[in-house]
């Protein structure tokens, strides 16, 4: 499928400062988001085709995808033991298929509310900071694990 | 797995008016929410056991849970072709794995932001009542499809 004109997920390139690939194959890429400062685990696989629901997927590809999204999860886990992982895939701006995988903690500044409510406390810098200095580990961790999902077999 | 007390997810019974059960199988139920009036098509698969995050599954249960989640998608797509589905798996209030499946409307209060976030307008009566009276033939679409998923394959 081929890229949709003024889609900003089927562009090749971020806009400024918004995102940066962190791994890819050749069905998806899995973006580590650089733009929501208060979440700095926050990472989103998106899918290359231009599709708007995950339903449009052919199943095989639904489970390739899903396993990309365990991956990314367990990668978080794995280097940041957060309180919680959040998923979702929402595309109500931009509807081209992506997960939100984002790694949430207890003294985040929205917790247990979903990033998208209102905060509820400021974000707390050293923790941030904290977490910010671990990402090159978890990107290193996604990449060795998408590498091993085997294509079209999830 | 046995229930977790204190977890409503693990209890068999919904709090008064909050969700009914519209399928099940071995491993998990599909319920449809009661208590979030504006958002009538909105559904929850619920894994039975409880376990906190996705990737605390194995494969095969990924695979089977995903594959509900697209089933209920598709259900809605089907007979409400709305403006886009919402999917997401948060819990971090109830820490048992739960996935939202929303049919989402350009009319809805929240459109096009997460439901979690602030109203942009009031709901629409109207509109809503219409996606309501058609929820029975959901039900029974959501039913069938669950049924048709074959145990252990997803």
């Amino acid at each position: 499928m081929s890229a949709v004109p003024g889609c900003e997920l089927c562009a090749a390139a971020s806009p400024a400062g918004a995102w940066q690939v962190v791994a890819a194959d050749e069905r998806l890429r899995v973006l580590r988001v650089l733009d929501a400062p208060a979440f700095p685990a926050f990472y989103r696989v998106v899918w290359r085709a231009h599709v708007a629901e995950f339903s449009d997927l052919a199943a095989a590809d639904r489970l390739h995808c899903m396993e990309a999204v365990a991956a990314v999860e367990q990668a978080l886990r794995q280097a940041l033991a957060p309180t919680k992982i959040n998923l979702a895939s929402l595309g109500n701006v931009v509807p081209h298929l992506h997960w939100h995988v984002v790694a949430r903690f207890a003294w985040d500044s929205h917790f247990p509310a979903p990033i998208w409510a209102a905060a509820q406390r400021p974000s707390p810098g050293d923790a941030t900071a904290q977490v910010a200095s671990r990402l090159a580990a978890v990107d290193a961790a996604i990449r060795a694990a998408l590498a091993g999902l085997t294509p079209g077999r999830g």
